[in-house]
């Protein structure tokens, strides 16, 4: 390292621990739960009253962006939930091979889905066709965490620590989130306001502890 | 570190320090802060103007515009010093737990919201409600920031060198950014021009030496 | 790293693995990527509904941005093996100089573009200026990738590993996807939608195995 | 590092280098200047054509947008010559103090500013507003750049190899941008044609070798 000593542009790149694979990855897949988080804001567009009629209608349309607001926090924190499943994953990583690359590219187009079906829930809740949509959507995300799981199990990418019953375990815990919104889905036939309540319950559920963690940790 | 001698992609991601749980928070946390700090310029919606007006009326429409760069200005400054306080806090912590995980990501989602809450008060800056809201949402990050510092030490999270007087003079340190925002709030029901500079004192008052910093440095 | 031991905000950077020249353009390479991942999503517009229509309309209005949903799912994925052509070459990388820099800065800025591209191909796909934009945004990313390849091998600053045959073999693979992309603009003058198909065929080819491999990996 | 051998979430944060003060103001600048680079990319709305008349105006309407394109690039590489120079600045600190957080803090949010002012001089070119504010960005940017450079030296954040003559040098240089910009604010009162040309010379000057580097490298 005494190419430190002399400060300039030469600096060796591929020896820094902080390019490495394992490291890039973690950072795209951040960077991608950053920016889908923070976007999620724009779906609670804000409202444009005429300046004279402020005193009476501002009120009135902040208090009717409820829903949109209410979407936003539901969908931050689940993914909140889907980023500690990732990171929880990758903790127990050893190698970062091509596959596992691809799956995580398949994962973040599944995360970076979530303003658009988001926004369909905040604006269109009660509708069938939103709801449909936004319950694919985490989905489709849990099914590409399960196959991030599973790939790396198959092709020997975790560490020791991973061996015994942690990956049927895991595996269980996964499904869980899949199966609440396929019964999310299911109830919007019933009745749509029961089921944003099952949404609802997702991460509170995950909260509790118990076996509706949507991934493990010891 | 043989295996940095053969490039490929089978690099070790586990052990690498730059995917640790504490390093892959900063990421997240940074990532969120930069997003957010950015999404602030789109709220200064730049005029239209029509070709043939735009002598008279460009010059005019950029003038109307200074409240939305103001709040712009004030916002990416007020969020500034939680970043910094964030960072303060990080550097004092040993250990990252689950619960503190779930304490940073609803003070990323307090965070996400300043966009919006600053495109009402830069709109509608004299209006109650705008101001409810934004000084609303300060009080919720820093009620979280003071939750991520007291959850930390109540946990046993911190390091030795936050012990003694650190912890409670860190909690009223924290505690000045909401009751400034509590006291912007209570005023805008006698003036609201008065609570827009008591807002607008919460960064001049960070940057001055004395009680009214946000966080503590040693 | 005695100092590390006292916190405080006086933390040597400039000895940090994290912050040298290889470690910032990586990380700046891999927050473009995302940012524009996440943007693309933008271009998929949800489409505003009134509440009265909302039974018969929502869908046949969600069902109609099929084209753009494939549009984002298309520039995502190639976007992904872009990514990873970039991360495979910066495996291979000893230094970083400025002129690298500027190839990474001009890829970038190629990259920075496909949200504008993806937007006109998903909406107005089978009109021929689109298309030629799409593919030419492409091509222009390939021959910055190529160039970054070719520069790196030029100055000497490629690892040992990288030496024999690998940078003619490297230099065709990422000739495959200009030449690809060359294609769908020349089909398109017979007939655009069979362009569409070549463009389709880009990321289907790379995932299979074979010469269609727009970066190398061994 | 025995704690890395059990994986779970009670990792070691403060201890690891990719946290530190240096790392993290690095992380929170590439994402700025990331986020900034692809948000330039939005001021480029794309044209809204009608199904029918698409043969006819979509190449027209393509084409008209050329100067918002151009402001686009132009921008695109100037702020990539600012990341290089805060990059090349960074290399030769030492330290990272309180007060140089917030000259960066102040950096970024000038940096921000840049999809605003862009906007204005890629859809209102010839006008003088935009152009003023536009080069004002710009001014604003270098003197928070030299202001980062000359506080780090006074402070004596700076390591030994920044001794001598480097600290007058670098200060000259980073005085040629805001004298070219404010060169192109004087000439707008003559031809605002003219302006924009000096505005160009900008990227065009730096790149080659000479007194006009916006910052130095050895």
């Amino acid at each position: 390292m005494t190419q430190h000593e002399q400060p300039g542009l030469e600096i060796s790149a591929a020896e820094d621990p902080g390019i490495s694979s394992g490291a890039r990855v973690a950072a795209l897949v951040d960077g991608v739960f950053a920016i889908v988080m923070t976007l999620l804001v724009l779906g609670i567009d804000p409202p444009r009253v005429p300046r004279d009629e402020l005193d009476e209608t501002l009120v009135r349309e902040v208090v009717r962006l409820w829903p949109r607001i209410a979407a936003f926090a539901v969908s931050f924190i689940v993914l909140g939930i889907y980023w500690m499943g990732h990171h929880t994953q990758f903790r127990y990583l050893r190698h970062v091979d091509l596959g596992l690359l691809w799956v995580n590219i398949l994962f973040l187009m599944g995360v970076c889905l979530v303003p658009f079906t988001t926004h369909l829930v905040g604006h269109y809740g009660s509708e069938g066709i939103g709801l449909w949509l936004y319950g694919g959507n985490f989905i489709l995300i849990s099914l590409l965490l399960l196959a991030h799981w599973r790939y790396a199990a198959w092709r020997g990418l975790l560490r020791e620590a991973a061996d015994g019953d942690l990956v049927p375990l895991a595996t269980r815990q996964i499904l869980v989130g899949p199966a609440l919104y396929l019964a999310a889905i299911a109830v919007s036939f019933v009745d749509p306001r029961l089921s944003l309540l099952v949404i609802l319950a997702v991460p509170i559920l995950h909260v509790l502890p118990g076996p509706f963690h949507l991934h493990w940790t010891r």
